[in-house]
């Protein structure tokens, strides 16, 4: 079911799981690699993933291209295409990343963690009608899919020009994606492991989860984020590790650290570990 | 028991719940609407509650009027009265609304979700000897009424004329009120629900929650929130929601949806929907 | 095993705790009161710790001193010494404290709560090279001692001359330390009772907790903080207040307060109520 592949990309054949080639050069065009009836999902770099839904809609997450260290890898500005809506899970700098500027030249939408981002967002030029303020416990629904906002153990200290500390970005979030055809992705940011990740995972099942392995993370912290998830959704079947995953710093923490501490833990999914701006189908 | 009614008003009769006329359109005269002994509980609009305890002290919530788009069916600044107490969950413009002028007009102090809007409150002229700073997991205990401050998964960014960007608050917070003769009220404020409400239900046993309906809330989230408490706390017996209930969004969410989510989850305790400037008396 | 007491100290003599003699006005020096093997703690006042390792290494929390109404029963910021790291809870001023100028003097490197609150440390003049970002979820590791940074439900707002309302400072944390012997020391800030308390007590099994009695704590939330953590980590043998001790307001929080709370929820372990400058000695 691999459809191609790169010599640098770590390979995982699962059932759930189709890894596809690294996007072209060119703009993106989901309808090329998607099949009918999946979601694809697209690691840029960072936390900066592309997402395109069975029907055909793009969903971008924290779209961090000028100022990340990892950009090389990744895609240049021109290349986002359009997509429909944006997910910015706080407001630190490597999470808004460029998405005032793909929201302004795309149109899109971005939804919010909470009240005050949105008023971050406008205050940065982004035109009302895009900005879909939301706070966890709310959702976001459009065209088939749902959206849920939910919390996260994190910081949401905006950088501007004009301040000389961080501004405030209200709470940090996390988001939890279903799809048009029920497929259900749960992104859960920056967080620190909360008990309530397995409040939402019995609510809304996961299929898949993009779990945070910053440079500093702790790996018993990300395997408990992931062991929470797994206790409430049995159909998690995909997680997928994001952050500073290029060049980490030394000391990082590692796929295999994750995948040491899961084993502790009695938890056997697999770690679908992506390189840059590769692939992956995910079906139901 | 139900004392007087309007035709506009959905009527709930039960044990623990008798509703009350809206209150004349002059100031609030507590003496004449709550029976001896009781809790007496006015919903204005929004998120801003007037409640009267057994022993006649006046405690309101979030006073929202000015810029309320709800406003109309409320109540005017100076029906407001004098509280002895004013509660704000957050830094948020809707529910801070008109606290700093009724505290600076009626010498009621002011209970703080945490010690940063204090300094809020403090920075817009609120006179220090009213500040009652707070934060989550403290309380604050008079004339025999006592109040926890809780947590609450939500953002507390402030608006002030000379800032751009929100002003920090510091966290939300919830309140629990336990009045003189032991019932207690869980005011969940604008949070998602957390697991952390089911402690609380288990320290403090509500006899009745105050739970957020925003626009965009979603409903299982929510009918989660209330399951969390109803699990920890038999004593829960009435259930009211808050939040932009006159002229919601297109596709807000609906007691009906709250009570099918609820209904899902084996909660079956009733929804009490109180229309603008309805009271209801509860009992233990 | 008490080497030497005050008239003013209350002794509490435990196979696990050894309190020890108030430190010598002069400088610190670990060396004399520590026995090889164990972990030194010695409670300055308020939520100002000076810890040091088996292995002589020393941190110190929360360092308030200007500004603490009880610093004269601490020591003197010429006292302080130097020490390695320093661990800082939230953005408060009572526990930044002299956190800026001993790190300036001495060299030693801070362990952040929060990516925004390395931004305050850096805008307020300590050396990036110092400046340890973390997040919760993140840890700090450094010859043989980890350190984990955990949630705090609290804000973390600063204080700053040029600015009229509080500065963020991302969100709050507390910390696990786990020292070279494997003894481990939860310091929880200045948090409410969490649920994700009972997820950290699970995955570093503290065998010390220094907990919140700021004067407005109510007495079974703290008792609640410490359930959570003995119920998932049976090696928890002792207990630490922190906060407002020295002079607490009208109606404070008292240590008899929370042990009446601990023994109505099962919990005997006993609470070690240091004086200030006092020490103890921690064995595994």
């Amino acid at each position: 079911m691999l459809e191609t592949g790169r010599a640098t990309v770590r390979l995982v054949k699962l059932a759930s799981v189709v890894l596809l080639a690294a996007a072209a050069a060119a703009a993106f065009s989901p309808g090329a690699l998607a099949q009918a009836g999946n979601v694809k999902l697209e690691w840029i770099t960072w936390s900066f993933f592309r997402i395109t839904s069975p029907a055909g809609k793009v969903i971008i997450t924290n779209p961090f291209i000028t100022g990340n260290p990892d950009a090389a890898a990744g895609i240049r500005l021109e290349e986002v295409g359009t997509p429909n809506l944006i997910l910015v899970t706080d407001a630190h700098r490597d999470e808004v990343g460029d998405a005032v500027a793909i929201a302004k030249a795309s149109g899109a939408r971005i939804v919010t963690p909470s009240f005050e981002f949105g008023n971050l967002l406008a205050g940065w030029g982004v035109p009302e009608a895009q900005v879909m303020r939301r706070n966890p416990g709310g959702r976001f629904a459009w065209e088939g899919i749902t959206i849920r906002v939910v919390g996260s153990v994190h910081g949401s200290g905006g950088t501007d020009p004009g301040s000389k500390f961080p501004v405030y970005g209200g709470i940090a979030a996390g988001f939890v994606v279903t799809f048009e055809n029920g497929y259900t992705l749960y992104f859960m940011g920056s967080s620190a492991a909360t008990q309530d990740m397995a409040l939402w995972a019995e609510l809304y099942k996961p299929d898949a989860m993009i779990f945070l392995m910053s440079g500093f993370t702790e790996p018993l912290d990300a395997a408990t984020a992931i062991k929470l998830v797994a206790g409430k959704s049995p159909s998690l079947k995909t997680l997928i590790p994001h952050h500073q995953r290029v060049a980490p710093p030394p000391g990082a923490i590692t796929v295999a650290d994750v995948r040491k501490a899961l084993d502790s833990m009695g938890v056997s999914i697999p770690i679908t570990s992506l390189a840059p701006k590769q692939s992956v189908e995910l079906k139901k």
